[in-house]
């Protein structure tokens, strides 16, 4: 399986040349389309999806992940492999970071056997490399024959700002929105034992505070009514019934977030 | 072959994480995807979206609809078999509706069987419950292993409003507006035996009265005029040639429409 | 492969419905979406589109594309194949007018055989012409039993605006605007030499000038700047790293645009 997570939309060519590419050389190739629509340039939300996926593909599948600014500059093509057979292509510019907090990354490779690309251009390396590669390393290709090995401790990797927890109340960051408008945090299960001790907190993002009730899934609370829960992700995300969190409250991605217990909780019964 | 209608969208992981689900238990599986784009929790949509799709595919396809916002709550997620041996998998809230219209629905089953699946979280069923049951059928598995089965007529449905014919007056509901504008109504062929003895009907919504000539195709008219035709799929449907009749009109999925013979009709000559 | 582009969008059912078309026929049948989502009845964007997708995909691919407003007109329904063996299926509507610039189309034949195709419809001739007989061709059927060959001099043509080059002056049409808002012209690498003399031009647009700045890839210039190249299609393109050139300067497909040499270029240093 080749699955494929790139910023190409789909009313170009883009998607199709790629698919197209890795035809070329493996006409039987099981493609995955995980999504082309991550936002244009966008590596974080890239490397944010890439590592919510991967774990949920069979062992061995090999992930191609174009976003790619920097195409044509020095930024590295490259290959990793996981303890478990998974394999990672696209370029060294930061998507990799959040995958390597969910898969354990024991090899890297940068690309440079040219027997192996099409002729390159500096602007389409999906078509010219990735593509390729990919194909290659679905027919069995031992990823050491791209060219050289390198630490994958050596890696680009984005920021992140870390969540925390100070008694009650969990700080972090929304990562991301969802299509429902789902508001979904980094603060992970394990910082989030507060919340199932209390029906209410306040959602605190800039200077606009929510209340929001605990659950444990979208159903709990009344229509357009606020939620938090853990969701299946293993995160604390913020949602609202049938409707759109995102909207209703004007938070993005990449806001600061903090969720602290209401005042009168828990003896406040069900808000309005 | 596995086809799949959700509203997850195609900006999240959750599209790819349904694929990683199948491909785990049967990496050779076939995968189609009708659409990820009905709107969030828009659960006649997807059952009308379904309805219409099904009966195109070959008998045997197992279809797996998620359009669920009561997920983790006690709605049931089940498995309903038709007698050509077609298979439908999602959570019984109303979106099997109308496929029950076009498909003779001869068992249905609760899925409970724990060692299918994986274990559940509240939210993201499709990942742990549909994905992985649509594996195990697509792979030959007998229904009857996902759990009890229940008598169909007990299925959740949808309240639908009938169409009618009064003289030659057409009443339905515009039950879907698609890409290109076209309102597509749900009154069937038989009904429409008096389209087709004139030139010219008017088509009110709400207190707007719009004329509208018959045809057989779009072409049939001039450019961003409106032609009412009997459609591919077999029900009366009103469409611009060349551009939305939804935006010339402002109707939209739900309105209430009638089509009324025009009064000078047939003999007026083309509307300008 | 079957590879598919039409302006379905991905909201319906009619993306669904011509993959069921082709899998009832050859439920093994490999179907890669190039894109649904040509701008609705552009005949001049599928066009392009197929012209861009086509050389990447290997010999012997099934192409169909389907935008089609004259649907159930005296439009033919046509099969071509290339000296390569490769198959376009489609309406002959001058959505083949680009294609032919870069596969050597060798016959064309008019779909006619009632055998091979679903009785029809007037308004989906994906579902009812194009899917089946694009399944019996990835099967392996010859194309002449579809029905009559005919000189492919004789299909429709879309007019087309040439590229010129006056001196170091460029002109030419923006023949579409991509994703990342690239404004991809229809000149060619061949008439670009003056541009690798320069460091600097001016793209005119109506009365409007911008300064751009010659590159070889969008990196090159800096975040929001102006870059002209050839791009990985062999055609010159103006972008802007980081961010949309079409936005910026208010350029759409279809809009005839020149290049001139800045007139204090190469002397002047990078603008700001």
């Amino acid at each position: 399986v080749i699955a494929v997570i790139t910023d190409y939309g789909t009313r170009d060519f883009y998607a199709g040349v790629l698919e197209g590419s890795i035809l070329r050389i493996d006409p039987e190739a099981h493609i995955s389309t995980i999504t082309h629509e991550v936002e244009p340039f966008d590596i974080r939300e890239g490397s944010y999806l890439l590592a919510q996926a991967a774990p949920a593909y069979p062992a061995g599948t090999v992930f191609v992940t174009i976003v790619d600014p920097g195409v044509g500059t020095a930024r590295r093509p490259v290959v990793l492999r996981a303890t478990d057979g998974t394999l990672f292509v696209g370029p060294d510019n930061g998507l990799f970071t959040k995958v390597m907090h969910v898969m354990d990354i024991s090899s890297a490779y940068e690309i440079t056997n040219g027997e192996l690309v099409r002729p390159e251009s500096a602007t389409f390396h999906g078509r010219d490399i990735f593509g390729p590669i990919a194909a290659h390393l679905g027919r069995g290709l031992d990823p050491a024959a791209v060219g050289p090995s390198f630490d994958p401790a050596t890696l680009v990797r984005l920021d992140e700002t870390a969540p925390a927890v100070r008694g009650d109340t969990l700080t972090g960051e929304v990562v991301h929105v969802d299509r429902y408008g789902n508001l979904i945090s980094n603060i992970p299960a394990a910082m989030a034992a507060s919340l199932h001790a209390r029906d209410e907190f306040t959602m605190v993002v800039g200077n606009v505070a929510f209340p929001v009730r605990v659950g444990m899934t979208y159903g709990d609370v009344r229509e357009r009514e606020l939620v938090v829960l853990v969701n299946a992700e293993g995160v604390v995300e913020v949602a609202a019934n049938m409707a759109s969190a995102s909207s209703l409250c004007g938070v993005r991605a990449g806001d600061q977030v903090s969720l602290a217990p209401a005042m009168s909780s828990p003896e406040t019964p069900a808000a309005g």
